[in-house]
Formats: C-alpha cells, structure tokens, sequence
C-alpha cells in the first residue's frame, strides 16, 4: 500500500498528525485528509512538500490573517 | 514503490504531466517535482488533490493574475 503520513510544521520540527493517508483534498481554504480507513482529519494547512517514497506529506499551517 | 504520476486538470478532463514523482516541493509560487530518477519538472500549478493507493496527484493550473 502507497497510503503516507502527515506531519505538521512546527518551527523546524516535523509532527505526526495523521497516518495512513490515501486522499487528500482542498477544504474551506484547507485540507482534508482520509485514511485508508476512511477516517477523516480536516486541518487548517497547506501542502509544503512531498516525499512518497518516504511516504511523508509534509504540511504547514497557513496563517489566519 | 510509492511514487505517483502527477495529472494537470484541464476543464474536466486529467492530463498526465509527469510519472513516478518521488518528492514535490514549492517553488516560486508554483511547484518542482522530482521523480524517482532525479529528474525534475517546474509547473505553475497548486495541488487540488491526492490519490495515493492510486497513485495519483491531481494538480490545477494557478490563474497568472
């Protein structure tokens, strides 16, 4: 399976949010993510970068201003 | 392997723009992918969605305005 893991920014230290992610999709000005499971997480980022072959999304929170 | 291929939206049909993506960074207000063999793609687009178990990034043109 080719599902990957999402971590969030903070400062210069990556945290796992989220594990097993198939799909992800734009929501409301973020994201939504679902599992392979088909639980959903909603989060308030952006995409900063990809590595799928280390199956990592890497995200970012967007500012609310 | 976990790569992806990378589809650009086109009204509603899917064009296949680049294949086995390993790691998608931003890149000047767009984005750089790299496959699995170092070679590399600079698009002016933004991801609209992710399908990983299908291996699949749908990404959308950014309007230049």
């Amino acid at each position: 399976m080719c599902e990957a893991n999402a971590y969030l920014l903070k400062g210069d230290k990556e945290e796992k949010v989220f594990e097993n992610v198939d799909r992800l999709q734009l929501h409301e000005g973020g994201l939504l993510l679902e599992d392979i499971f088909g639980r959903r997480l909603i989060i308030n980022a952006r995409i900063k970068e990809l590595a799928l072959v280390d199956h990592k999304i890497i995200l970012e929170e967007i500012d609310s201003e």
